[in-house]
């Protein structure tokens, strides 16, 4: 594993974006003592939501893989932008809250928000090791198939 | 801006109810360290449930973010009692967790929530700034269309 | 209520299973500070999920309310081994997040969670009452008709 945050990003080819905007009345993360909660981050990239559907419903389990690796993606551009920009004060990866779009007789939930907990590993090794909650929502803000919440310990 | 949050209530027309009692066995908040965490607070008002059904579904939006927004009036009212009355003791709304009953193809999930944001925003100014999720469930109790959970900060 | 909380578990006629390995990438249970935040729990016994469906949907409430209890046990048991074995030093019951797979017309959702509501108070005395979020979602991992997650307040 390469030696910062920074070279294991490059090294899985992910350029964070610049944290998106919320796409409402609120801020993307709030830090309470040494705890940052950052809110529900969608598939969007380049601004717009890259993918749409239900699970079990026309989106495929790679696309779902790939929409809640996005959205890691995401929170991990907010959690910079939280960290004034220094990854490596990040001391854990709390928890993260895996919403998945889905029809009722879908289970495979989990498989799909390890698109998002495999980033996490990736990028923060042990510290990148979290609690987790993955449910199968009838419907996500503008059809998206996944979002993620995250919540993380950071040193000052 | 009124100066304190009772008028700021006041000028929004608001007057809080005596706070919710919770609709099974558990309370309506914990507070941990300087935490308070407030339970899953629905649309009600005189005890009773005000608007039930699902966002896509014949709930109309105006109806929804109304009952955002009564569900954060509920959750406000939580809080209050938690600071023992004295609600210039919040620091900050950490994360507001809006559960919104809608139908599959439904995907205005963030201005629904809004009705619950824009209020806190309006009651608390800056320390009212918060990381939110906002997703569609299938269902909520007693059918009511929206579900609104929060995290606050206090001080002593 | 006997004097332990291993008494009272035995009064219950619970024994812990061990704690069941996560369903995905990802850990039990995390501390932060003196909370320990354990992932959502499925239903699982002896390794397999017990109830499978939704509710209002096939599975009864009965079944639902012993499958939200099993959620609860195997919570309990994330947080025997969050504790180092040793559940007296739980000092609250911070928040239980229940999620209960449903039908769209279902609205017994707090009576479903209850099951494991209830547990915590029979368990943890005063020390078990929590905070909660119920809500209704369209499908949980492995079918499961209910999953929930707790944060937990611990000392030393």
């Amino acid at each position: 594993m390469p030696d910062t945050i920074e070279d294991r990003l490059s090294a899985e080819g992910i350029t964070l974006p610049d944290a998106p905007a919320p796409a409402a009345n609120y801020v993307p993360y709030v830090q309470t003592g040494n705890l940052v909660v950052i809110s529900g981050q969608l598939p969007m990239a380049d601004g717009a939501v890259k993918y749409t559907g239900l699970l079990g419903g026309g989106v495929s389990n790679e696309d779902g893989i790939a929409a809640a690796q996005l959205c890691a993606i995401n929170l991990i551009a907010q959690l910079k932008a939280a960290c004034g920009g220094d990854l490596s004060r990040v001391t854990r990866v709390v928890r993260l809250g895996g919403f998945v779009a889905s029809t009722p007789d879908y289970g495979q939930h989990p498989a799909i928000v390890n698109g998002a907990s495999d980033l996490m590993a990736a990028i923060f090794g042990e510290a990148g090791a979290h609690a987790r909650a993955a449910v199968g929502v009838a419907a996500l803000p503008f059809n998206a198939p996944v979002e993620v919440e995250g919540m993380f310990e950071i040193r000052p």
